[in-house]
């Protein structure tokens, strides 16, 4: 089977390019409540899944001990765009665990956040691991090591105890195996398993209900999803749509993408999780295709709903600001 | 028809993503070599065509006059990344015009090589028109205008004699209709017109083998291609797909990427043309795809063919410098 289109692009009135993809919407019992093209297919969660893999920071009495508020929860779930609030907030994290910057293990890279990039090449300095995009999970990681006693050397290989957390956390909130011959490294190297697209929907459909899940789990994971959509900026960044869709209905919807073409999503007045994969990893129509699926699902709150499609057109202009096409949702969002 | 996967994502051993795409390869007489895909449908060919587009810079004698050598010639085909030798190579262009970069009308953007950008940065720079990709073919624009008494405001749009003499030089070539129906805003402002693909084919084993041609667009499109052939920086930047390729077979291949996916390239020494677009418009691929084509044409040269190959194979890296996956061609290029 071929997955259909779900986004497209246009140029002037011609479609130009087109993405396809896969949709999957689940309820918090596990019952399929809408699905798109080949969602048993197996597909890498990469970032999408952060918030269930900041369960051990929450869960181990890390978060209380070091006392970490709606903003340090959301950066432990988040993609962030390496912007001077980003990085503080991520080194506070450290500091309280009596770490700093240097106990990083994900690797470096200038800001996501063009401005950001250029202010700091201005003022002559330097990128550090707190502005690569997932230095607030790995400071949660490594809050968590410190608070349970685990050395945290290495802490980012797939048989270090804290990715034992991390994998058990995956597998009983997806409900799916995750074994070594599934595993992929994401790039700030730590392990990443490629399970059903399906599971990750009924996952966090999960989180959203609580639904399946030990008590001290559902509030862990309620938590953390309530800290997202609190503090969306955090867990993206200026201009992202995740901060966008957020922000559209605060408190009432959370998203999370991951890198090539992923989306994690959950409407908790619904009691439904969502996950998506554009086949081609295009983040563009990630994008449309997410602010296309909640606008369907959310089409009674009309309001709302034309403020979501608005969030799936994205205009495509030129260098000299002239708006030339349109990247948007394909049919099956109307 | 759905176009097959042309290039895939792997990560550790997994496919994570797929493109999908279509090649047409043509010879000189128009006759169909090796067509995959759905090669009739219409395409925008973005940058891929700039050589076409710069026909009449050479044709109108301009080129003579200006005294422009390969470099300038090449940049008048490029997308280049807006390093210091290609915006001062534009910038040098304008001025035997007696034009500097106020004229241009391609809009400003940072420069597409990120350490360009950095050091302009640095150097408490901001970028002009020379730093956009584009600088060289509106150059190029502006001194086919200089040089022929058109006055060169508002060049750059579609009922402006100069887009006029481009499009007459496109259809020409490509033996395709530019009609204002299909036709699309560049990001650079001015006119793109979506044809079938198999024509770019077509019209690049033309300019290979001057076939169909008159005697002095043959000339003039050889000229330009081997400029392109000669100076492959010029035609890209540092790192880039179109320059590694090029200078693996000096002479040998000319290729072209345009925006959303799409290339144009030809092999002379075969007499064929190739055109090929990736569906969801995807520069990794296409870069893939064009490599693999290349390969598999040119298989009788081993260890050409060899050094192809991997160049279509591109590691994907962690941000601790590990190789953690790759993109490559699919099985077509087997």
């Amino acid at each position: 089977m071929t997955n259909p289109v779900l986004a497209e692009v246009l140029r002037g009135t011609l479609v130009e390019s087109v993405h396809r993809g896969s949709v999957a919407v689940f309820d918090g019992d596990g019952k399929s409540v809408w699905e798109i093209g080949e969602t048993h297919r197996p597909v890498f969660p990469r970032s999408a899944v952060k918030l269930i893999q900041a369960l051990p920071l929450v869960e181990s009495g890390a978060a209380d001990a070091y006392g970490f508020g709606d903003r340090e929860l959301a950066l432990a779930c988040a993609s962030h765009s390496g912007e001077p609030l980003h990085a503080e907030t991520a080194l506070s994290m450290l500091l309280r665990a009596g770490l700093d910057e240097t106990a990083l293990e994900c690797g470096c890279h200038w800001p996501d956040n063009h401005a950001a990039t250029i202010a700091m090449a201005r003022a002559g300095g330097e990128p550090n691991a707190l502005h690569n995009n997932c230095s607030g999970k790995h400071a949660g990681f490594l809050c968590t090591c410190c608070h349970s006693g685990i050395a945290h050397e290495g802490y980012v290989k797939a048989d270090h105890r804290l990715q034992g957390l991390v994998r058990d956390a995956m597998e009983a909130v997806t409900g799916a195996a995750h074994e070594v011959d599934i595993c992929g490294t994401d790039g700030c190297s730590i392990p990443t398993y490629a399970v059903p697209l399906r599971n990750f929907a009924v996952g966090f459909a999960r989180i959203a209900t609580g639904n399946g899940l030990q008590p001290e789990r559902a509030k862990a994971g309620r938590r953390l999803m309530s800290a997202c959509m609190a503090e969306p900026f955090m867990v993206s960044g200026t201009g992202r749509a995740d901060e966008a869709l957020m922000k559209a209905a605060p408190g009432r919807i959370f998203v999370k993408m991951g890198a090539e073409g992923v989306y994690c999503a959950a409407v908790p007045e619904l009691g439904f999780g969502i996950a998506l994969k554009c086949d081609d990893g295009a983040v563009r129509a990630a994008e449309a295709m997410i602010a296309g699926v909640l606008a369907k699902l959310l089409e009674k709150d009309e309001p709302l709903a034309d403020e979501l499609r608005k969030l799936a057109h994205k205009p495509i202009m030129s260098r000299n600001g002239a708006k030339v096409g349109e990247v948007r949702p394909a049919a099956f969002a109307d």
